[in-house]
């Protein structure tokens, strides 16, 4: 009896704090950055009048120009505005909502608000993928929290989804389109477009950086795959350690290729853990994906999430995950979910070894000169490494001297058929590298 | 600095409230209703191995028969069976998990629970559509909570994504389909079998009832809409003035209707928030809907929920609306939450009126004993009602004296249409009454 009447004190202590919070006095929260994000989420405070939150405090930079901005307008005339961290620090905001991103000085400053008895609501998945288990360890020996729900997928409530709908799943994969950029340049790219044009496009409308690099090769992808794959599968990445592959060796007549095959082409992030070894199979690269898979169904900057379950099965997340606004919802969700003590717990984390490889059936695509004995010498190298053709397609209408054509492979390791890649690509006749593409199976369809 | 001291002082108090039901004395839990669902919450929560939850007692009558019964292995020794309720008010038990469905005495026993100071987890779509404003408030005075996440859409995490995850948004319309049973029966009649052939075997399969009414004609799905009103759009509706139509009056040919024109069919489930009057819209009915749309991508027994929020747009959530594991994972769920009292506040909710109108494209499908002038005479009654006829299709290949054919109209409102439809009836050439159908817009794309 004496549990009971423990918990039953510690109960309506708990449903006085939320009481208290939700009508009372405000929680205080403070703005680090006041960008497009930054501004978006005090414009929701403002617009959604949600009780129980005050934002007291913004930090910026050239703090005066922000605060003279149109974008400033929704901000109450109470607030300090400042460009000096310490005067955060000692303020009575109790969050403070990091949206600077980056490392440094995010991680040192986040140190300094959880020695000080604040609790951090962060959009920063840079910094969350690879220091989010030692700062969430801190932010507990504080006492105080970090949440990071907007980190992934902007608006799409992925992490919230998880955390507090799956809770009891034992989730053994996940796969999404977590990149707003490569999904608008191959969803664009399905209609026929090439690369460069439609990479220009994406840069010209603020969906591409100048150096895209971080966009196309996969790295932000990858850091998100991170913060998922601690979430869904209790699994600590280095996310250095995860296998990338760029989407710009991807060309038009790919997705021509795709579509005779029943798919499409997506910029996949895909972490599943191996039940036996542990192991952690993760890969982000552009993959085959047939049109019935709901990861064909996202367009444009859309984000899409897949988590499998042993239990639940497959559950899909979908809606815009960037832009001001949409990521402004999840950082404000997450202010509340501080605010009114219901963030979830998350489960214990441990850390696990990574692999790139991946049991699956292969897209090769070829460029050559065309003479006799090329596709004899291909499958003569792929028999070698013990891989078996599926399907040889060859559309017509290229000119023999280059000359596109696809063989597909039946289920291989990805390292056999990397083996083979490198042995082809030396053949005298490659124009170019062969693109090595993974086809997701049905197994991935949700239903 | 009263109030930072005080939140401070919460703070720390909550959080030990955290780590010790997590790690010390596991929360108790009693199960009432020990069926499909009620024993794969109880494997479930042995084959998790979750933290911080025991599973005590079990509630169900005849329940010895349960008790020898294979699904009852996985439940530890340690686990009180009864057939007496008060054995379960009476016990250390803190969390009670209601199983049993319908109003009586589900509603008389949660109750009783409350003020013994039991939270309750509930799958009750019925009770919580219609008792569940005054059940949360009477909870709330008790000091003690209410969670049903699975009420809608059993495994896919709807209710806590929406209120976690998108708290911060104003959600001005949801749309879904919540009901398997008429999504299995649509999605078979896509490719060409027709409605009693599909209800069949859906009986056959388990997935419909001998009386399928409750499916079939809407009144479980509108259940559930009430239920995202109030997560959503926090609005209180009265279950029987939503709107409902059949699904049973829709037949192979709308499907191939429905294709040409760039759609298919689904029972959608719909509300909407009118900014001015405050009036919520709500419909429960087979609508065509644009292949393009999300809500034409669930097949089978698939659920789907779309959400439309003034800062997020559109958020998609799907996956495995029944079954007796997808629903344990939400119960599961909402156990963890209460244990950990993480559950998300809900936004003040208020009553709303219903009304069933909406401004939409329709779909009416004639069955006539063709003879000249009947083109004529539908043109008039539209004329007189002012809808103005968009597109008229007519296939091939049906016998003249019973032909089916299909006069789609410009958006106009349910009730103008409805009466058109009246006049329509009655005229001599028609072997049955008009179907008429909602066309959803592109609007309601997630895009």
């Amino acid at each position: 009896m004496a549990i009971k009447r423990k918990t039953s004190l510690l109960k309506a202590v708990n449903t006085l704090t939320k009481t208290t919070d939700a009508s009372d006095s405000p929680v205080k929260i403070a703005l680090l950055g006041f960008g497009t994000v930054g501004s978006s989420v005090a414009r929701v405070i403002a617009e959604s009048k949600l009780p129980g939150i005050e934002l007291t405090h913004i930090f910026n930079r050239n703090v005066e120009r922000k605060r003279a901005s149109a974008a400033a307008k929704c901000v109450p005339a109470s607030v300090v505005w400042t460009e000096n961290f310490d005067e955060i620090l000692n303020s009575g905001a109790e969050i403070v909502v990091e949206l600077m991103g980056g490392l440094d000085p995010a991680e040192d400053w986040l140190k300094k608000c959880f020695a000080a008895g604040k609790s951090v609501v962060t959009a920063n998945k840079q910094l969350i993928a690879y220091r989010g288990a030692a700062l969430s360890r801190l932010a507990a020996k504080h006492g105080v929290q970090l949440v990071h729900g907007a980190a992934v997928a902007g608006g799409v409530p992925v992490i919230p989804g998880i955390l507090q709908g799956l809770g009891g799943d034992q989730i053994t994969r996940i796969s999404g389109i977590v990149n707003g950029t490569c999904n608008y340049i191959l969803s664009r790219m399905e209609t026929g477009a090439e690369y460069a044009a439609v990479l220009a496009d994406a840069q010209r409308l603020g969906y591409a950086e100048a150096n895209p690099s971080a966009d196309v090769d996969g790295f932000d992808a990858r850091a998100k795959l991170c913060i998922l794959s601690r979430i869904a599968l209790h699994a600590e990445l280095d996310p250095d350690a995860v296998a990338t592959q760029t989407i710009s060796t991807v060309e038009a007549v790919d997705f021509a290729y795709a579509k005779e095959l029943g798919c499409t082409i997506r910029q996949v992030s895909r972490a599943q853990m191996d039940a036996k070894s542990r192991l952690v199979h993760a890969r982000v690269a552009p993959m085959l994906v047939p049109l019935t898979s709901p990861l064909a169904w996202s367009h444009g900057t859309q984000n899409m999430v897949v988590t499998s379950g042993k239990f639940g099965g497959d559950v899909v997340f979908s809606g815009h995950g960037a832009g001001g606004e949409p990521t402004a919802v999840a950082v404000v969700a997450d202010i509340l979910a501080v605010a009114q003590h219901s963030v979830a717990v998350e489960l214990p984390v441990r850390r696990r070894e990574v692999t790139g490889e991946f049991m699956a059936p292969h897209y090769l695509r070829f460029v050559v000169d065309d003479k006799p004995g090329i596709v004899s010498g291909i499958a003569g190298t792929l028999a070698k490494v013990g891989a078996n053709i599926d399907s040889l397609l060859q559309r017509p209408g290229y000119p023999k001297h280059k000359l596109p054509f696809v063989i597909t492979t039946e289920p291989c390791l990805t390292s056999t058929i990397e083996k083979a890649v490198a042995a082809m690509a030396k053949m005298d006749c490659m124009l170019e590298r062969p693109l090595c593409l993974q086809i997701l199976t049905l197994d991935d369809k949700a239903e």
